[in-house]
């Protein structure tokens, strides 16, 4: 008998890749215009996070293989769907170096990709063929909820946001799917108890992540005039619930301290790989800082 | 003890509305502009065939009332999606007598309430709690992407189609969701063998109906100068492969029969409404031409 090597992680985000395009493109002829647009988008990946993050989860909770990798196709497909309605809604020309969806498939395209890449992410989830499969449904629709109100907020907020309203949104159109990485092991593996802290956690990520990023491209966001980075809008702000904080490091800091705390109460040490991001994205800021 | 009478069809559609409502909103703040655009669209239901048959079709298989209200609420809680997605897609202005979606809360929101019942379906199919969970949500997922093939069919048509374009784009339109409403109920009483003749049954009902809807739209679309109208189609198409029936009349009959007899090989009488109303069409027809 030879002993079979545990794959790695690379080995398991390409898995989780190939499962999730074959299930968007299973009903789909070859020939048409949505298996085009789709094929399209999946060529070039993007960084997978919310995938890495699920299978890491998934492990450390001892779900098969074959779960975690389904569960995190099922996660990074909502990404996709949503990265391709924003593009859309947003009028961004460029994804991951290539033009958007909308921008070299049309707009009724780009509508219908994303519809499909969200039926295939419950097909995807349902397919781990668990008793729990209604409470991982169940997730996956609040996830989506909660991004689609981020997303309208974002879209419906005043032309000049103030600090609050910008951390509202990031809360809400990225958090609930890093949540939703760690969220699907837990129910999967019955720690229904911890899912308040993985949406916690995840919650906090979103947000925390995107000031870091923000502070990032503060210097061409000032030049280019944008009103949404929040690194400037702190700068700005008059009022803010956070008003004892008064940089955008510390704003970080204080997010991605408690996404990793959050991160770190999770069960068989499976917040690990997000507490050890935030731990990165704070050494990061620690040494700009200096 | 008090003995129960079994509800009545037009209570069994009110709880289907109820609760597809309900599972749309759950996630949603009641002052967000989603829960405003989807309370707006529930309010004029439409017709609710599809929830009707799918009623029908879970009694006669022995369902539970509570399974079969909630199988019609996630069929016609996708029909609601599509809807809302047409008008979007084909700038249709009025939905049920009233401005659509889009045209009263603008694009966006069209676009992430449709996401957002698409999400809402697959809570409702889920929320049955069946170990046939993951058929359930494969049926839908298979029936939501042929939907949306044959709305991108139907953009990407050309300006002038002829008739074999135009049921084409019928079959993959209206056809899955007719579908979906007795192979909801099949998959979940385990009779899978099935599910072959209600796809069948669905796909031709939804290529029948709409050419017993154009036909009674044919004056007026003449006039507009409507060139989908498969009646007028049929008087202009040089080619098709039903060219052996050179009337709209005979083409209805054509595919609501083969409705009808798939419909009626169902078991347990379970596709009898859908079968009924196939007779009525025929009839009524019928009546037309004499």
């Amino acid at each position: 008998m030879t002993t079979k090597k545990r794959p790695s992680y690379s080995d398991l985000l390409h898995a989780s890749r190939t499962i999730a395009e074959d299930i968007a493109l299973s009903e789909l002829s070859p020939d048409s215009v949505l298996h085009k647009a789709i094929t399209y988008h999946f060529n070039t990946p993007g960084s997978e996070a919310r995938a890495a993050l699920c299978i890491s989860s998934s492990l450390a909770l001892g779900l098969a293989v074959e779960s975690a990798v389904r569960l995190a196709a099922a996660v990074e497909t909502l990404h996709n769907a949503s990265l391709i309605q924003d593009d859309l809604q947003d009028q961004d020309d460029v994804r991951r170096g290539h033009p958007a969806v909308w921008k070299k498939f049309g707009k009724d395209t780009a509508i219908n990709a994303t519809d499909l890449l969200i039926a295939s992410s419950f097909a995807l989830v349902s397919s781990v063929g668990s008793t729990n499969t209604h409470r991982l449904v169940a997730s996956m629709t609040r996830a989506i909820a909660q991004t689609l109100q981020g997303q309208a907020r974002d879209l419906n907020t005043n032309r000049v946001p103030n600090i609050d309203d910008a951390i509202a949104v990031a809360k809400e159109k990225s958090g609930p799917l890093f949540s939703l990485s760690l969220e699907l092991p837990l129910v999967l593996s019955g720690h229904l108890y911890f899912v308040g802290a993985a949406r916690e956690a995840g919650a906090a990520f979103g947000i925390g992540y995107q000031i870091f990023d923000d502070i990032n491209d503060c210097a061409r966001d000032r030049e280019a005039g944008s009103l949404s980075n929040m690194a400037l809008l702190i700068e700005t702000s008059k009022s803010s619930q956070f008003l004892a904080i008064d940089s955008a490091e510390d704003l970080a800091h204080y997010f991605l301290d408690q996404a990793a705390s959050n991160a770190s109460a999770l069960p068989n040490n499976s917040g690990a790989m997000l507490a050890d991001k935030c731990v990165e994205l704070l050494s990061e800021l620690d040494r700009e800082a200096a």
